[in-house]
């Protein structure tokens, strides 16, 4: 640990040296004395407190000395595991480097991803959920958080209209899952069922078919799950989308007769609720028609736009949300619930559980003494599940439907700000297109690239460079975060996505001075 | 909230009424004054500190007035969500009153599920984590956590005989799932690729019969792979185990003959090292012998009994385990540490990477300014995903390897101690087997039942309803937790898991002494 030291010197709360030489059998429960325990605890508190603190300098970097080499990282850090332990002080010292070292999502900076920002109530929500380590999959094991989850998954299924929000008159089904990408994949595999309920027990066999279509814009886990089910990524139709990066009803329809030409069975459509790259809103009423017409099973990927539903003022992207099979919404982006936090929602009630259910005898006893309904185990693909809710719940509860509202529209509000400003710094920022939402996508072009023919293939060969050498630079300064990406036939480009509360207009304007910075020699 | 001051009155904590009419909007990034985050922070650390010091008095109970009804509940706490948000102590009552009602999974008599136990060390790894609130997926946004994994997985895999434990010289592969479900779901999409490469792209056709084989104790989450996947669980062919609960070679060997006979492609062979509910662990040595012969792959299910690798007294029962090509070993189990924290581990370094990798290019560019392969979401099926290394490398570097043998040695001491007791309290408490690990199975006979034909229907009809009678009794009550189930053609029984390291003998005396108490009028 040949910088050590350094970590150590970082520490500097009340009696931590009460820690020097205190190993974890000075922890309860290996003792039932809290001295060491509190001491331990406080100090971790103190020390991310300050990390909070520290980071909300808006000025402060984002990540500290910049990103560093993996060897470098190494180095630094003691990673191997050796036959004898290391004591409090120690640990705290690598958590301490970690907090040093680390990448800053929380910063107001940070608007590399769809996740960003640290909410202090999703903390709470967490230190409480770890200090019970329990398990969602029975109700016996879980009952508080297991009805918390019923009724937030109904508030949430409220939004798209399928139910009243009561959980007595039970409509629709859903669940937490570990990330937006294992949603997707249960709204897959429910289509999948749906249609061919014998795939569970007799496998993809007897001359099936089945097929899906897609936006090209989708986000990439939907293909993964056809992979993943036995489909086949070759069976996934892409359904090309419009300049603002919508599919058309028409085109979808197109595609499923195309489809039933060569005999194949289309079982979904899956279509986009605010898209990855540049936040599009695919028609969903008009799509849900056609799906109606050819019994599909239309799948609504909200996981970064489902939150537009909580405000009316833009609720309306989500117009025909009512008619969607299954939906997928991710609390821990646009809401600012600490990942992991996606919810699967569906409009089927019992879809779920007939897909997954094993009746695994040892968990789900037919027994038991209360109604095994609550078990929610057998519907996942999960047994152990990790408590997602109570941060979601707490969060929710804190600000109540009109904050989040509030939330909601400030970002718009923030990203209108984004993409004004970028309009005003043409010609060396040029937008990719007007924000359908909160996503602000934009190419930063050089004073050198000022001129030639901006349609040539060489000319676009040298913009799709100057992201990457940006990003690069940022990078090693640590001064701010952004992402860029490459899309159909677009050269690499900058998308903004600010979804945390933290970011102010003033940060805004720093962050396209600092890319102007970074990237006006290139 | 009838019961909202209840919740109340159990805040006493300094500065608390600082929070009264104080609300989310007091909080960093909202304010940038740090007051208000700071009292609500550590009124937090104060409650769980309270219910850590509480759960560790042996005597108190494990619920608190019992397990209630669904309306009990909904009733004890405002689940529904309104227009208008809660202040802060509203929000740190609500906390008080999950930590009052809760199941306290980390009790020392709490022995319902192979993960137990409240753990310091995890804790703190959760609270730094969850302030940092990063995504694994890429090394850009998570390097050191990425690099962490990498090198704790090595060391895993060093475990198993699979890596001389060095980074550098890569050797096999591995990711941390969201539980051992998932893990397992890895393990057949491995074999699965491995065997037929072509079905990612082009699904399960042209007339392909994949086949499974896995013991009849395996867990179920292998046969709702096989849904999953688009095999079949009737494909999946279970062999019997013996009476130890463990499968011989020449079964498999017999079954996969079998199934060559009816023009099926076996691809996978599932057994498990510490079986669910018995503990038994399948001859691996033996078995990956045949799977060797038949170019079969080989899974063995570790989730509880990988740990088992971790003591020289212990590691014999996964002799062969290098022979394997997978392996699942949670450390959510019994190491302690705080759920979700799942391995899956491969012999192989790039099958998990080509069986789910789509290459999407807004996340994983080929032009970042580093060495890509240390971005680990192309090989996952999460996009978004949890940081679950930074608790399992400090719960690791505090014990040591050293210290977790000693852990798995003490377990194995009270499992035994736990086994002589039962044996010692005859006629009333009768072994189901003598425990191969850490499990104990029994049955409670109730003075009622000490006469009759023992292996006559009716009898056995009885016997099977006490342990649910008790567990009722026992969960209103809430003085302990103990799972029960039926398996083959046992009744049901109780299963004894001690892996909580709080747990001491007088506990396991206590425990066994209270089944009685509340059985014997049955």
């Amino acid at each position: 640990m040949s910088e050590g030291n350094d970590g150590k010197n970082l520490l500097n709360y009340t009696n931590i040296d009460d820690l020097n030489e205190q190993t974890y059998k000075h922890l309860v429960p290996y003792t039932s004395d809290m001295k060491t325990t509190k001491t331990f605890l406080y100090a971790t508190l103190d020390m991310i407190l300050r990390y909070i603190a520290e980071m909300n300098e808006h000025d402060s970097p984002v990540i500290k000395n910049g990103l560093r080499t993996p060897d470098e990282y190494r180095q630094m850090f003691a990673f191997e595991i050796d036959d004898n332990g290391i004591d409090l002080y120690d640990i705290l010292a690598n958590c301490e480097r970690v907090l040093e070292t680390t990448v800053r999502s929380g910063h107001p900076r940070f608007i590399n991803q769809l996740s960003q920002g640290v909410d202090m109530i999703s903390l709470a929500g967490e230190i409480i959920t770890s200090s019970i380590n329990a398990n969602m999959f029975t109700y016996e094991v879980a009952p508080v958080f297991n009805l918390m989850e019923e009724s937030v998954l109904a508030h949430m299924r409220q939004f798209c209209g399928w139910s009243n929000g009561s959980v007595s008159a039970k409509k629709g089904d859903g669940v937490l899952a570990p990330g937006g990408a294992v949603s997707n994949l249960y709204a897959v595999l429910a289509a999948r069922h749906y249609a061919f309920p014998e795939i569970k027990v007799s496998g993809i066999r007897n001359g099936l078919c089945p097929a899906m279509i897609i936006s090209k814009h989708c986000h990439y886990s939907i293909k993964q799950a056809a992979a993943l089910l036995g489909i086949g990524t070759d069976y996934v139709y892409e359904v090309e989308p419009d300049e603002w990066g919508r599919v058309s009803a028409e085109k979808i329809e197109e595609k499923i007769i195309a489809c039933q030409q060569f005999k194949l069975t289309v079982f979904f459509v899956g279509i986009t609720a605010g898209t990855t790259v540049l936040g599009a809103f695919d028609p969903i009423e008009e799509i849900a028609l056609v799906c109606q017409k050819y019994r599909i099973w239309l799948h609504v990927d909200g996981a970064w736009g489902g939150s537009a539903l909580l405000s009316s003022k833009t609720k309306h992207l989500l117009q025909g949300i009512d008619k969607a099979d299954s939906f997928t919404w991710n609390p821990h982006k646009l809401m600012s619930v600490h990942l992991q936090c996606s919810a699967i929602l569906l409009r089927h009630t019992n879809v779920l559980m007939r897909a997954n259910q094993m009746l695994a005898p040892y968990l789900f006893q037919p027994d038991k003494h209360y109604e095994t309904s609550l078990d929610t185990g057998d519907k996942t693909i999960q047994c152990g599940r990790h408590i997602d809710i109570l941060k979601l719940w707490l969060a929710w509860k804190a600000r109540g439907d009109q904050g989040y509202a509030e939330h909601v529209e400030s970002l718009l509000e923030n990203a209108n700000f984004f993409y004004e400003t970028i309009c005003k710094r043409q010609p060396y920022f040029r937008i990719v297109m007007k924000p359908p939402f909160i996503n602000v996508c934009f190419w930063y072009v050089p004073p050198s690239l000022q001129s030639g023919d901006t349609t040539s293939m060489a000319y676009k060969e040298r913009l799709d460079k100057v992201a990457p050498q940006i990003k690069e630079r940022m990078m090693t300064n640590g001064t701010m975060m952004i992402g860029y990406q490459r899309l159909d036939d677009y050269p690499n480009f900058f998308r903004a996505i600010i979804s945390n509360p933290a970011t102010t207009k003033e940060d805004i304007v720093a962050m396209i001075d600092e890319i102007h910075e970074l990237g006006h020699d290139l």
